[in-house]
């Protein structure tokens, strides 16, 4: 991308869960933004979001949105990327999708600026971001990986209704009033009560069995590391959670890694936050990680039921590195 | 044990979650109980519980509460068991106890009636109860292992707040009101507040980072299954769920089993009911499952990271099948 001094930056879902994250962490980390151009549907186009402390237009998003967009920011959905996407691109602009339809194509670079940044400059004008829990799983393991080969990993999520959208967490909200005044609950956004509830049913259900959400942490994994040798596991469970998704993974790898090499290699890890201190009560929490930008890694310890075997716990928050916050970082590689 | 018409039950811990439960379950299932003694410390003793639509008297536990007694059900904590269970042996009592200061004790049988039921007839006076997570596990897995030999277990649990007991029941609710109307809270059940957050901390730590709740489904899984070579790694989370117990199991088995033939075995398996049918919706959840009595089984799926692997989602009452059903049922064993 051409260097410039600014800017047009088009976020598009720029009211929903993730977008409003989006035009925050732009604002915080202070993107070059020349013109901000919040896009959405016409339930939402009219209206305003604040940026930098001006009350900016929400514009309808149509096919010819994006002239003189130098870079899009895209999270309303699969469909819209499909579609929109493509059109971005042809009117010159880069977009950065946090949909999961460009992800696996060959042709869009699947980036966690921590693990592959180098794969950005291969980009035919989309670069894809990944799944919220595939990004703080390779955050925190890719240092492992690069010291040790992990070529196996089992990981059962606990991942919060944010990751779902703001119609969930009105949902779990209201069921848990419902519930604890002895009110009747009628699930809406999820086939099944959420509140004091878990649910191991992320996305669809493919034939195997997996749902899309595990397949998407199976293949998005291998893609961003690199390396598709290495086996992966993975239940993925929605927990009553607002925010953050937590994470217990097991890892087997080539070379043996002690609990103390683990720790020294992720102290200096970027992304990586060491909350691993148990003893002290302390270890990665959904409650702590909200509203930051590190993956929170904690409860390392070996696993002896192989010759060489890790488990950790990690945390992050799903809306800001599982979401936002990364695909700013895409941008902020692209812009450099 | 000398077979009789009706036994004298004790019930040590009466008027706790997992007491009250003991008592509603040998009513339910018509143990035959001649005389009921509930018994508990001086905060309990003097009011009544109620049996068989009778309010019964809740005696003071002394060291001379025993005599006559035939069978006494223990659950009042690791403390009360260690003092008074030998106590009981001795003045002619059969315990099955369900603290955890038995269970590894090489004189005293660890039994899950589906699993190991002829390890009763080595008791000397103590039967140890499992542990809630361990038992839901080994119901759903020695079947599979009978057929296929299970080499290593990795394991992931989400366990509900009720396995702590009543104070951390009422914590949960109070703490979810008190944020859902924008309350302070403050944790004093939990170091960390449990309401919509998830503690990966159960029981106390030990050196290795291991709590002693994921030594537990170590060492009592091992014990019971009759089998120390079976590798497990586990890791233990509270979840802010008030009833069951859901774990992410996945297993590595020296016999290749298909999703198919693991449904087969499973679905005559004593103790299980198998809910797996993902498409139509339908999969262990613990709201389904509070109150029941079966250790339900589903998303089992083929692990392709290993030549011989499954995945499974496994849901059980943690008060009843996890404590006061299973205890229960040792009794209906040792009185057959």
């Amino acid at each position: 991308m051409n260097k410039k001094s600014a800017y047009t930056v088009a976020v598009v879902g720029a009211t929903g869960v993730v977008g409003t994250e989006m035009l925050s962490i732009l604002e915080e980390r202070k993107f070059p933004v020349g013109q901000l151009l919040p896009l959405a549907s016409s339930r939402s186009a009219g209206g305003e979001v604040t940026f930098r402390g001006d009350a900016v237009k929400i514009k309808l998003l149509t096919k010819d949105s994006f002239q003189g967009v130098d870079i899009a920011l895209f999270s309303a959905g699969g469909n819209v990327s499909k579609e929109y996407a493509p059109v971005a691109v042809k009117a010159g602009a880069v977009v950065i999708d946090n949909s999961s339809v460009w992800r696996m194509d060959p042709q869009v670079p699947l980036v966690v600026p921590e693990v592959n940044p180098h794969d950005i400059e291969k980009h035919q004008g989309i670069i894809a971001n990944p799944n919220c829990s595939t990004i703080q799983m390779v955050v925190a393991l890719k240092p492992l990986h690069d010291h040790a080969t992990i070529t196996r990993i089992v990981v059962s999520t606990y991942q919060s209704v944010s990751g779902t959208g703001k119609d969930a967490m009105d949902e779990l909200a209201e069921q848990c009033r419902q519930l604890l005044s002895f009110g009747d609950i009628k699930p809406k956004v999820y086939p099944h009560q959420i509140a004091f509830n878990c649910l191991p049913h992320i996305d669809d259900f493919l034939p195997s069995g997996y749902t899309k959400e595990e397949m998407k942490m199976v293949n998005e994994t291998r893609k961003i590391m690199g390396d598709e040798s290495i086996g992966i596991a993975a239940t993925t469970v929605r927990v009553p959670v607002f925010v953050c998704h937590g994470e217990s993974i097991n890892i087997e790898t080539e070379k043996k890694l002690s609990v103390e090499e683990a720790r020294t290699i992720l102290s200096t890890a970027p992304g990586v936050q060491l909350h691993d201190d148990p003893s002290m009560g302390v270890y990665p929490l959904q409650i702590d990680a909200a509203g930051t930008d590190a993956v929170f890694v904690g409860r390392i310890r070996e696993d002896d039921s192989i010759p060489k075997g890790l488990s950790l716990w990690v945390v992050a928050d799903n809306l800001r590195k599982g979401a936002a916050l990364n695909a700013v970082q895409i941008a902020e590689e692209l812009v450099k």
